[in-house]
């Protein structure tokens, strides 16, 4: 990829602002804690991955920026800075998930000086991000024998390397198909209100020369009935233990078309997307946001002001309705239930 | 309605800027066949009732300003008019039909003078916008009784009065259910690319007093399937003789998801809006609209300029995917094509 989604230099959280694509490719440079928690929170960054990656170098900042005297106090700024980052967004389960690497750091070196801590917990962050593009990487090798030549795969929001450290999870996939000379062509639902997929699917597809159609979400029912849409292949917020997958609002009703039409419809996630502490998609907390979402856009005014609106972020598509989950260990069939259950075993 | 959609008075053609909704409620009038038709093109009026009242006001402009000094002359300046009205768009057939009605006012006074016809046109074209108002009413009468008080009900796009010359289509119905004291809250999908629901449902459901919530297209499906949508129910651009249903797009994510929650899914238009010489669905022409819809929105840019998008504004629900269709002479249950056609051997 020509371009950066979130690293860590010069003790600065780095990141593209996923809100200024795709008319503009621009970087912003945090330096404080609270900078870093807005930015997940105003989506400065978004996707799962992504946002598990600022957090573990968020907190690489809150050790540097720390001047506590002893390992104690140090600890105390750790869960301060931890606490803060994890009520950035409820759905994601990645951000607990990094936030829980570096606790666990933290637990493994009880008695470290704090200097050794501020490290461990640095390079942790780094290796965090690198394992993130590596599992991209093997996830897209494994997903990739699921497509064919010719396929015109269907996506949802963006799960791709902007969602991530690099790569990508559903992008990824298509990335290693046609890395492995495969000819393959998306369609992108703009994915409203936020339209993920309008700026930021297109602007990478586009990036790598991957020939791309965006469609308003309400279209691809009516071109997967055209039989126009082969393949649908999208990301995850988390994954409960039997299959259940939170993703972007709009991705269920993608799975039930899916269904109708008997079109494959495959997630792609890594295994720190995987919670395997929530039974099921019923107990996937769904973060709502601000109607405004809706209401406006930039400076158009979409609604009558005082109308009332429903804005979730994500929604739970059953695991009746998923055909596979492709993780960096591997594709997973139904029954999920047991495929999990025997990955997290290992 | 406190609001006048289309009107003609003082040779010329009234239309509220369903364009300029819901931010300013702005009136155009317009005294030229080709502002006419413009104003149908580029969706100043939209709704298939409402193109068709448009049309008809277009063709007693163009007799009016017509200086034809015999019959002959006559009736080759209404031929012009009322092929240009009829290229603006392909799907609506209202559109069609207004013109067929005038013509055959034509047609059965072939030997009147011009006089005569320019008299006879102007007040055809008032009755067949007092005749949509009234269709619409006796339509609500019919579909009112398939909801109850506190039924909750999903729309798509806008089939309300702004679609027609008063009083709507399946907002009628919700105006009619309302009117005979049931309770009824509305979900009004906002419609992308254009926003009808967003713009235009929201609008005059908010100015009628119904409780109103606007979701995104891709909310939907999680509302259903956490039993919050009752009902739903749309119009339709055109109905073929066997009941598939084209109108806007997105209708056809909507019925399948219907389908799938076992959720009731109506249809209410007019006669008019039933073309019989349609066989079915893939016979009806769908109209496919300037990709700058999905790019843009107003001055913001939405996606890459350079991004291939397709812009279909309708699909076709097929029979199978409908409860019922709701016209002013009653109600139609499956089959649709016996059904139909017994309204019409009437």
């Amino acid at each position: 990829m020509n371009f950066e989604i979130v690293d860590y230099q010069n003790h600065a959280v780095i990141l593209i602002d996923q809100r200024k694509l795709p008319a503009e490719e621009l970087y912003v440079k945090l330096t404080t804690l609270n900078d870093v928690a807005e930015a997940i929170r105003n989506m400065t960054v978004r996707g799962a991955p992504a946002i598990g990656v600022t957090a573990a170098f968020g907190m690489a900042l809150a050790a540097h920026i720390s001047n506590a005297a002893n390992i104690d106090s140090f600890r105390k700024d750790m869960k301060h800075a931890s606490e803060l980052l994890n009520a950035t967004r409820p759905t994601a389960v990645n951000l607990k998930w990094a936030l829980n690497e570096i606790q666990r750091l933290l637990d493994d070196h009880a008695t470290a000086p704090v200097e050794t801590l501020k490290k461990l917990i640095h390079d942790r962050a780094h290796e965090i991000k690198q394992h993130d593009i590596a599992a991209n990487k093997a996830m897209g090798q494994f997903g990739q024998e699921l497509f064919q030549s010719g396929d015109a795969v269907l996506t949802h929001c963006n799960a791709g390397a902007l969602a991530t450290a690099g790569y990508g999870t559903a992008l990824g996939v298509i990335y290693a198909a046609v890395e492995n000379g495969k000819k393959i062509s998306v369609f992108a639902d703009e994915t409203r209100p936020v339209l993920q997929g309008a700026r930021l699917t297109a602007w990478e597809l586009l990036k790598n020369n991957i020939p791309t159609t965006v469609i308003c979400d309400n279209m691809a029912a009516s071109l997967m009935a055209k039989g126009k849409i082969t393949k649908i292949i999208v990301g995850a917020d988390r994954i409960a233990a039997n299959g259940d997958t939170a993703n972007k609002i709009g991705t269920y009703s993608v799975a039930v078309n899916a269904k109708y039409h008997g079109i494959p419809f495959y997630v792609a996630a890594p295994l720190s997307t995987i919670d395997i502490h929530t039974t099921n998609g019923a107990a996937i907390p769904i973060e709502e946001r601000s109607g405004d979402e809706i209401r406006k856009l930039g400076n158009t005014q979409l609604t009558p002001l005082d109308v009332n609106v429903y804005n979730p972020s994500f929604d739970v598509t059953p695991n009746e309705l998923i055909t596979a989950i492709i993780t960096e260990k591997g594709v997973i069939r139904p029954s999920f239930k047991d495929g999990i259950a025997k990955l997290f075993a290992r």
